[in-house]
C-alpha cells in the first residue's frame, strides 16, 4: 500500500502540472499580452512535457507492475482500484507512442495550422492539402501503434472517448442518421417560424446582466469560478476548486451569448460538481468529452431551449430587452430560439440539424483512416455528403471542408464526441424527468437544483471513474442510446412545425 | 561544451517553471477566485518543488563539477561564465539547506503569517511573539549552514542582495543615518506646506487614465503587459516578455494610485528591458531587489516628484481634475506632492523619511540575529529607535512593529533593500545627467526616450549578469554610495522648505 501511495503522490504532480496547464490556456486566451505567445507556448510545452515524463517514467511502470496484481483482487468498484486501472491505461497509451513520433506530430500540426488559417481565408484547399496529408499519414500512424485494433478509428476515438469503439459509434449513428434526415426534410418542408427579433440589436452589458443571472440561477458558483469574455467561448480552469468560462458576444445575435453562456456553464457545473475526494487523483476530470458536452447540451438546450424554462424567465426577458421583445409573445418567441434552418456552418448550426454535420465528419475521417477516400478527393466528398444529409451544397470550400480547425491540429477521432453528447444529455432527461415528473413545473418557476442534485449524483461526482458507456448505463439503464434524443426530437418539432 | 548545453537546458526548464509560478500569484492577487486558495497553494508548492529538485539533482551537481574548471579558463566576463557561476551559488545555497529544514521553515511562516494579522489587528504583540521567536531562531539556524560568515545577518542579506555583505550596509547606512535625521529635523521644523488638495476626491476612472497615459509615454510596452487593479500594487508576470503591473485606487489620495503607477512600471521597465538573449536562462531576471527597487523609486521619485516631469504634464492634469487643482499653480501642486511629514507607517512614508523606516527595522533585524537583542524586548526597541529617528512614538504595536508583514513570512535581510534602491536611483540619476545635461529639458517636454535608453543599456539589459555593486560600479564609476542621495534630498528639499 506504500506503493499505492506512491503512485497517488506521482498522480498528484502531474495533476498539479496539468491544472496549471489549464490556467496557461486560460490565462491565453482571456488576459495574456499578444507579445507572450512565443515564450507561453515554451512554459505550456515544458509542463507538457514534465507531466509526459513523469507518467512514463521507469518509475511509475514498476509501481504499475506491483500495483497490477493489487488491484484485480480488490473490489472492482473500489476508488483505488480503478485509480491504478485509469493509471495504468493511460500509461500504456503514452508508452507505446515513441518520443520521435510526439515531437513530429506536435511539429506538423504547428505547422499546418496556419496554413490552413490561411487556406480558410483564401477558400484553397490545394494550400492546406499536403498538411492534411501529413496530417493523416501520422494518425495513420499513430493507429499503428495500438495493433491489433478491432478498426483503425478506434485508438484515435479512443483519446477523446476513452473506451468506446468505433464499431458502436456506428452503430448509433447508422440509428439516427436516416431519421434525423427525415426529420429535418419535413421541418423543411414545413412552414418556417419567425426569429427576427432576435436578429435586432441588443445591448452588450444587458445581455451579459442577463447571462450572469441565469447562471447563477442554474447553480454556477462564483466562488470557484469568473466569467469573461474570448474570441472563442470556452470553459477552462486550474482543478475542480476554479472552473472558468467565458462569452463572446455579438450586438445582433442575442443567442449567441445567451445560449453560449449556459452552454458552457454546463461544462462548469459538470467539473465543479465533482467528488472533492478525487482532488488531484486521475479522477478528478470529466470521463470523456461526450460526457462533457452532454451536459452543456442539457443546460443549454433541454433547459435553456425549453418552453418551460421562459415560461419563468420570459417576463424578466422582455423587462431587459422591451424595444426588442415587448410586442413578441411567448410563443413566436419559444419558436424563435428553436428555428430550424441546414446551414453550412457546424458552429452555427441549431439544436435539430447539428448532428447530421458531426455524422458527415465522421464517415470522412473513418474513410480517411480506413484509406477509403484520399485526401485530395475530400472536397468533393464533403460536398456530395453535405448534400445528401443537409440538402445544401457548400460555394467554397472555405464554407466547407475548410471550416473547422480541428484536423490541421491533427484532431481526428473529435467530431462524433459533439453528437454522442446530444444523444447523452437527452438520455440523461428523460431518466430525470421519470423520476421526477415534476421538473418541467420547478424549470417554469426558475427552479433548477433538483436537476443540478440529479446530474451531480448520477454523473458529476463520478469524475472520470467509469467510462461513459458504463457511466450512462448506471446511470439510466441502457449505454448510449439514440432513441431517447430521436423521440425528441420528434416530439418537439412536431409541435413547433406543426408537423 | 555539451556540458553546457546540458546545464542551460534544465536551467531553461527551471526558468519555465518559475515564470509559471510568477503567473500562479499574479493570478491569484488579481482575478483568481477566492475559493480556488487551496488548490493554488499546491500548485505553486508542487512547481517550486520541482525547480528545487531540478536545480539541487545529482546531475546538476555532476554538470557543476565538469564546468566549474571550465568557467575558470573563460573570459571572466564572458556569458557562459557568468551563466555558470550564477548557476553555481544557486546550486551551492540550495544544497546547504537540508529539506527538513525548508519544510519546518514554510510550515512555520505558514502559522505565524495569520497569527501576526491578527496579532496586528488586535495590537497584540504577545500573541506574535512566540512565533516571531521560532521565526527568528530559524533564521540564526539558516545562516549557520553558510558558517563560516563575517557576520551573521549576511547569508540572509544574500538571499536579497546577492553578494552584498552586512559591514558594506552598515557603513552606508552609517553615513546616511545621521544626516538624513538631521534634514528630516530641519524640514519638521520649517513651515509645512500644503497638500490639502490632494486629499479631495478624484474620479478614478480619470486616475487610471491619467495613470495609462503617463506610463505609456514612459515607455511601457502595453504588447507585453497589462495594467489591473490589486489590494496590494505589485509587478508580476510570466518571463521577461510579459510583465504585468497592478495599482491600487484610492478616490481620496490621489498621489496614491498615481505614485503607485509610475513606481510599477518602473520595476516593470527594468524586466521587459533585459537582454533577449537572456530569455529562459538564469541571467533572465532582475540581479537583486535593491537595483529593481532603484527602477521604480527612478521613475517613482526623480521623474514623477520632479518640477521639470509636472512642467509637461501639469496642465493636462489640471485639465482632468479641474475642481480638484484649477486654482492651484505648478509650484503649490509641486511642494505638495513633495510633503514631508514623519508619520508611523513605512508604506505610506514620504521620499525624504522613508530610508529612516528601513535603517531602523535593520538595526534591529541584526540585533535580533546576533543575539544582543531577545524577542520580547522588540516592542520597546522598536519605540525608542522610532522616536530617536522620527520624532514619534507609535501609540500602539499595531502602528509600530507590528505593521509590516515581512518578519512573519521569514523574510529578515529584505529590508535594507528598499532604502539601497533610494540610493542607487539617485546615484544613477546623478550619472545620467552628467551625460545628458539636458535630461531635465527632455522631462518637461514629456520626452522620456534618452532616460529609458540609458537605464536600458547601463542596467536592464544586464539582468541578473553583474551583482549590484558590479552593476553600480559599471553604470556609474563607483560602488553604493549614499552621497548623491544625500545632495539630492538637501538640494531637493532645501528649496522645497527655504532651509
Amino acid at each position: 500500500m506504500d506503493k499505492l501511495a506512491h503512485l497517488k503522490e506521482i498522480v498528484s504532480e502531474i495533476e498539479a502540472l496539468n491544472e496549471v496547464t489549464g490556467l496557461l490556456s486560460w490565462d491565453q486566451q482571456v488576459v495574456m499580452p499578444r507579445g507572450a505567445a512565443e515564450g507561453r507556448g515554451y512554459q505550456s510545452g515544458t509542463l507538457s512535457a514534465m507531466a509526459h515524463r513523469l507518467f512514463t517514467s521507469d518509475e511509475m511502470g514498476h509501481l504499475l507492475e506491483d500495483l497490477r496484481p493489487l488491484a484485480v483482487q480488490m473490489d472492482p468498484d473500489a476508488d483505488d482500484a480503478r485509480l491504478i486501472r485509469l493509471v495504468d491505461r493511460e500509461f500504456q497509451k503514452r508508452t507505446r507512442v515513441p518520443a520521435s513520433y510526439v515531437a513530429e506530430f506536435s511539429q506538423v500540426t504547428a505547422v499546418a495550422q496556419p496554413v490552413w488559417e490561411q487556406a480558410r481565408a483564401k477558400s484553397d484547399f490545394a494550400l492546406f492539402r499536403p498538411h492534411l496529408e501529413r496530417v493523416v499519414e501520422l494518425r495513420r500512424q499513430y493507429a499503428s501503434f495500438f495493433a491489433p485494433y478491432a478498426h483503425v478509428y478506434d485508438p484515435l476515438l479512443d483519446d477523446f472517448e476513452p473506451g468506446l469503439k468505433t464499431a458502436e459509434v456506428q452503430q448509433i449513428f447508422n440509428t439516427l442518421r436516416a431519421q434525423q434526415v427525415e426529420l429535418i426534410r419535413a421541418i423543411t418542408a414545413a412552414r418556417p417560424v419567425r426569429n427576427d427579433f432576435l436578429l435586432l440589436e441588443y445591448p452588450e452589458q444587458t445581455q451579459w446582466d442577463f447571462g450572469v443571472d441565469v447562471i447563477t440561477c442554474f447553480g454556477y458558483d462564483w466562488n470557484h469560478g469568473r466569467l469573461d469574455r474570448s474570441v472563442h467561448p470556452f470553459t477552462q480552469g486550474a482543478g475542480m476548486d476554479d472552473v472558468r468560462i467565458t462569452t463572446r458576444f455579438e450586438t445582433n445575435r442575442v443567442a449567441s451569448a445567451m445560449f453560449g453562456t449556459m452552454h458552457e456553464c454546463g461544462h462548469a457545473l459538470y467539473d465543479l460538481g465533482i467528488d472533492p475526494a478525487y482532488k488531484r487523483s486521475i479522477m478528478g476530470g470529466a470521463t470523456s468529452l461526450a460526457v462533457h458536452e452532454s451536459q452543456s447540451r442539457l443546460w443549454e438546450n433541454l433547459v435553456g431551449r425549453s418552453r418551460e424554462f421562459w415560461t419563468g424567465y420570459y417576463p424578466h426577458f422582455q423587462s431587459l430587452f422591451p424595444e426588442q421583445v415587448g410586442n413578441v409573445d411567448l410563443d413566436t418567441f419559444y419558436k424563435g430560439i428553436n428555428k430550424v434552418e441546414p446551414s453550412l456552418i457546424r458552429v452555427e448550426a441549431d439544436e435539430a440539424t447539428y448532428n447530421l454535420h458531426i455524422m458527415l465528419r465522421l464517415e470522412l475521417e473513418i474513410a480517411l483512416m480506413d484509406g477509403t477516400l484520399a485526401v485530395k478527393d475530400l472536397p468533393q466528398a464533403w460536398n456530395e455528403l453535405f448534400k445528401e444529409y443537409l440538402g445544401l451544397t457548400p460555394p467554397n470550400d472555405a464554407l466547407g471542408v475548410l471550416q473547422d480547425v480541428h484536423w490541421s491540429g491533427g484532431m481526428i477521432g473529435y467530431f462524433p464526441t459533439y453528437a454522442l453528447g446530444n444523444l447523452i444529455s437527452v438520455q440523461l432527461w428523460e431518466k430525470i424527468l421519470q423520476e421526477h415528473p415534476d421538473l418541467p413545473d420547478q424549470l417554469s418557476k426558475g427552479e433548477f437544483s433538483t436537476l443540478l442534485q440529479w446530474l451531480r449524483q448520477k454523473v458529476h461526482r463520478h469524475g472520470a471513474k467509469y467510462e461513459s458507456q458504463e457511466l450512462v448505463l448506471r446511470a439510466t439503464g441502457s449505454k448510449i442510446d439514440p432513441q431517447p434524443y430521436l423521440r425528441y426530437l420528434r416530439n418537439k418539432y412536431s409541435k413547433i412545425y406543426g408537423l
